[in-house]
């Protein structure tokens, strides 16, 4: 693929354009396998990304991709062909929009449904300077189903210049949930958008491309499009102008109905039908397997992931337990409720990409005497805090949410990281808080947080279970029995001990291991139930593993609120009655960790096992 | 009033139940005026109350008041009237529903919107277990501005026996906002409205009250609700029955449309038209005015709140600098910024209660240079971290997020209480957090994120500036010239210190106070800015405060996660450098607080100038 400029593309004809799409279709079809990435949806795309930089002035335009995986077209045509290798590596292009990225990326994301509160911003920022500038949304119908868009759409008023553009390829992540799915289908599947078709096939068919003014396709299309605009929508209800529904994989159709909305003052939203997957077979037939890959030679699938565990052993579970229910947010996949959903099909509750509804929904379902388990990545668990707070924790509803991609969520970067869920969770009081660090470790949690007698569950508090993106790193199961929620893996004549969790056990492990062979001895100990802490226990081992001159607290989380420095103020304040010894805590340092392998990740923040081993070793130097 | 069971309730005659509708108003005109607490939505909500009790079958159907204030007669008509004037207060009824407080409370409330997701969690879970109950969500017209509530209906299905009863009375907390709203009084002022409200007087009117069954009613209402259904509106499309608008201050037109829902399968909506204030002259007319009262012989609004100068100032710095714009949830008078609204109304922005779409819609201003500044009390706020999190800090956006409410909201209660804010926010890399304890710190703050020098913005991270409810304690901006960051009030041979920031520092002066008569001499050191923290001037100033043989941390908030335990576990760690000295760290301990006045909150979380000066005295003593 030839590497165009801004100026380039827009003033290519069609054919030259169409041309293009080819060739970008191409291009991510051999890249993206080996770069790993979005690319069923990135195939579905690229007609909307390519009509859009034709018909709109980026930068001065803003084109905001919700979201921010649909992007990768965009970046190949705004000057990030060369480095598109480095995609969702260490140090180069981020897998989503990114503001310090490029200028032609006005808003970053991750995290779906925010293109259309922060196109209402740049729109209102713009009539406050008297510019012209447009702000348009590109969002997918799965974003769609996300309550932040109905605010934005409310917050519309007739004079903002903002289009929406709608992706609807009936597809988010999986197969869409929801009646708004259902609504945006029957108008697709209404005879009025094959009237469309046909007629701007015929319409637009006829035209040369060559030595007609855009102007006049516009004009043509104008009525094409107005003799289908249903006045009784749902979005024209709301005062918002409904161009559409259209074809998407079709560049000639898009870019007419684009320079209508365009042409038109006010805001607008356009509906495009595209297809996931487009042009690539196999991710046609099969999209969601083509949704997110992996980097060429990586086949994370066959793995005990945790994910794939957790969602063996509710099915187990529920097998035995009618009251356990399961509820995602669009991802029954990604936290590896297929099995659940196949076994249990009326104890499945996909509510789409809704977290906050997620977590009141299954608050509702306990207050009715289910128990409901949401599973959620620890990242977007931030958008359903207060949820969790005013309607299962205040409540005292036994609910378990289950926080997968706990930790670095490696290649996916700063917005998919679960580093907070530690500090939103620890607050809230009566949450007990499981962070196992191994398979067993989360059946074992699963088991105690399910476990039953005549009055019911035994423990009554609702639960949090954290656990790393993958699978267990292999070394913790070996050295630690797993069946206790703090254990000790001592050393001889240990001069210091690390205390820590979840996935990052191993490089203590590994540190450990690193610092005996330089001659000195660190026992490790691993707690697996963070709240409410055994403090007696940890005390006890602490006191016999070694001779403790140094504990250094370790934790793959934030430090500031996190748990190592509300137990160091434990001991500090007296709370916790640890004995004597210096105090480090290695955690992730006030900052953003950007995206790379795991291994890049760890090193980037200090927390690699040779660090580790380092910072054991100045700590017990600067002690002597 | 008279104290009726449900049975008595049910068994009434129409035109008993309507005297008893008149004695529910004249009760609340009375009392509500005396405690405190929602009137005029409550005034509004009479027939809608009273009606939902005779038709359903609480508790086995469940009643789900959305947000929970407008709850009132609910109470009354439930058990609770003989406790009615401990509403609001410390031991006695809550403003808002409350599982705990009665089973026909069946989910509590405080923050709205939640309503329809926790029905749909007791609708799913009775299907599952085979029972025929129904789930009433029962919203206002404001709350539904709220994306969760998006979220529900998209997941609503035909088989679920929901029904949502829509109280549109115009108004949320104060004037509606937005599109939708717009829509609902589209619906309202349709003819075909008063087409119905004719029809169902006549029609009703002349059926003679005893001796005709109601399901006769029910049978002459179906047609006339009928010949008003609106096929074509949005809540149709979503595939929900559409029941309305009917006149929701009429109690036969209430009943018969609710019997008509509940004779139907399937979810519907039923929209209801009510008055705010009705029946009491002064909140008809004045509903903001009357929207929630202060218990008689308060009168809030004469001080100079934090609110107000926070309000005033940001007017006075608009007025300088035009890059400033004000964002709002629906709370333009409860944060202060009516003032602003009048003079700059083209730079003020009330969303609606959405505070998500409102913090990244400010990510959105700010991304286009504007700055702008977002008040959310701090309970609020926990709906919007991760639009923080993720749109602005990660991004890097200078935007300034004002917390009021931050501290105890006394009588609000436990979901009003902002003690989650500190965790919440410590933990994010680069912003910024003031925590002024007296308006003129508030003022400085203020300033200093505003100032600017050639290049912009001198300060470019983005702020959190977080103060409590109501006005400051003028003890604090008596001993303390309040224009520094860190400040000492170093007492004579002091032997402890206290640290501490906000309006609780006024305790901690308190305490040194009560301390000295007893012979013991404390030093007070207030913070106000607590991130990035001066820590070598906190320990330059801990070191010069006396003997400081005890370090006292004293926060209004949450304990674990909190400010004090991140610089107890810095000075245990060795990332700060404290003088020698026991640590104590107060602050509320695991659990949640209570409603009730400031004074009784503090003595219950041990936060009094009593009990902290006992825990001082008990602290010297230990070490001793």
């Amino acid at each position: 693929m030839n590497n165009y400029s801004l100026n380039d593309i827009r003033s290519m004809n069609d054919s030259g354009a169409e041309c293009l799409a080819r060739d970008i279709r191409a291009f991510l079809i051999e890249n993206v396998t080996l770069t790993g990435g979005h690319l069923a949806s990135n195939l579905g795309i690229v007609e909307i990304s390519l009509a859009l930089l034709r018909v709109f002035d980026a930068p001065d335009d803003k084109i905001i991709y919700d979201t921010g995986h649909q992007s990768y077209v965009h970046k190949l045509l705004t000057g990030r062909l060369d480095d598109f290798a480095t995609l969702r590596q260490y140090g180069g292009l981020s897998g989503f929009t990114k503001r310090s990225e490029s200028e032609y990326d006005p808003f970053g994301a991750g995290h779906s449904s925010t293109s259309i509160s922060a196109a209402l911003g740049f729109c209102r920022a713009a009539t406050l300077k008297g510019e012209a500038s447009r702000a348009i949304a590109v969002i997918g119908d799965g974003a769609f189903t996300g309550g932040m868009i109905y605010e934005a759409l409310n917050n519309i008023r007739p004079t903002d210049n903002i289009i929406i553009v709608l992706n609807d390829n009936d597809m988010s992540i999986s197969k869409n949930v929801g009646s708004m799915s259902k609504y945006l289908g029957k108008i697709r599947t209404d005879d009025k958008y094959f009237a469309l078709k046909e007629r701007s096939s015929t319409a637009l068919g006829s035209i040369p491309v060559i030595g007609k003014p855009a102007a006049n396709i516009a004009r043509g299309m104008k009525n094409a499009v107005k003799s289908v605009v249903m006045r009784d929508n749902m979005f024209e209800q709301l005062g918002i102008n409904y161009l559409g529904p259209a074809d998407g994989n079709n560049l000639h159709t898009v870019e007419a109905i684009l320079r209508e909305a365009k042409r038109k003052k006010g805001p607008a939203i356009i509906h495009l039908h595209t297809r996931k997957g487009k042009g690539f077979a196999p991710a046609e037939k099969n999209p969601c397997n083509y949704h997110s890959l992996s980097p060429a030679g990586n086949n994370p699938k066959r793995e005990m992931t945790f994910s794939r565990a957790f969602g063996e052993t509710l099915a187990n579970l529920a097998q035995k337990d009618g009251n356990i229910v399961a509820v995602t947010a669009a991802m029954a996949d990604g936290v590896g409720l297929c099995d659940f959903r196949r076994r249990f099909p009326k104890r499945f509750f996909d509510v789409g990409i809704a977290e906050q509804h997620a977590m009141t929904f299954s608050a509702g379902l306990a207050a009715d005497g289910m128990l409901p388990f949401f599973a959620v990545y620890s990242t977007f668990f931030q958008r359903c805090y207060d949820q969790l707070m005013h309607d299962i924790v205040l409540q005292k509803l036994k609910a378990v949410v289950v926080l997968d991609h706990a930790g670095f969520a490696d290649h996916d970067g700063p917005t998919h990281h679960g580093l907070f869920d530690i500090s939103l969770t620890l607050n809230l009081p009566e949450l007990d808080i499981y962070s196992p660090a191994t398979v067993k470790e989360l059946i074992r949690a699963m088991g105690e947080v399910t476990q039953r007698d005549g009055q019911g569950y035994v423990n009554k508090h609702p639960a949090v279970i954290r656990y790393a993106k993958g699978a267990e790193n292999p070394l913790v199961a070996e050295k630690f029995p797993c069946n206790s929620d703090i254990e000790l893996l001592c050393a001889e004549n240990a001069e210091a001990v690390i205390v820590t969790f979840g996935r990052i056990t191993a490089n203590a492990v590994e540190a450990a291991e690193l610092l005996k062979e330089s001659g000195v001895s660190v026992s490790v100990i691993k707690i697996s139930k963070l709240y409410p802490l055994d403090s007696d226990r940890l005390c006890k081992l602490i006191e016999s593993s070694g001779s403790h001159r140094l504990i250094c607290f370790l934790e793959e989380g934030m430090r500031l609120g996190g748990f190592s420095e509300s137990v160091a103020a434990g001991a500090a304040s007296g709370k916790y009655r640890l004995p004597a010894g210096k105090i480090i805590i290695r955690a992730v340092e006030d900052c953003f960790i950007p995206q790379g392998s795991l291994n890049e990740l760890w090193r980037h923040s200090g927390l690699s096992p040779e660090q580790i081993a380092e910072a054991v070793r100045t700590g017990l130097d600067d002690e002597t």
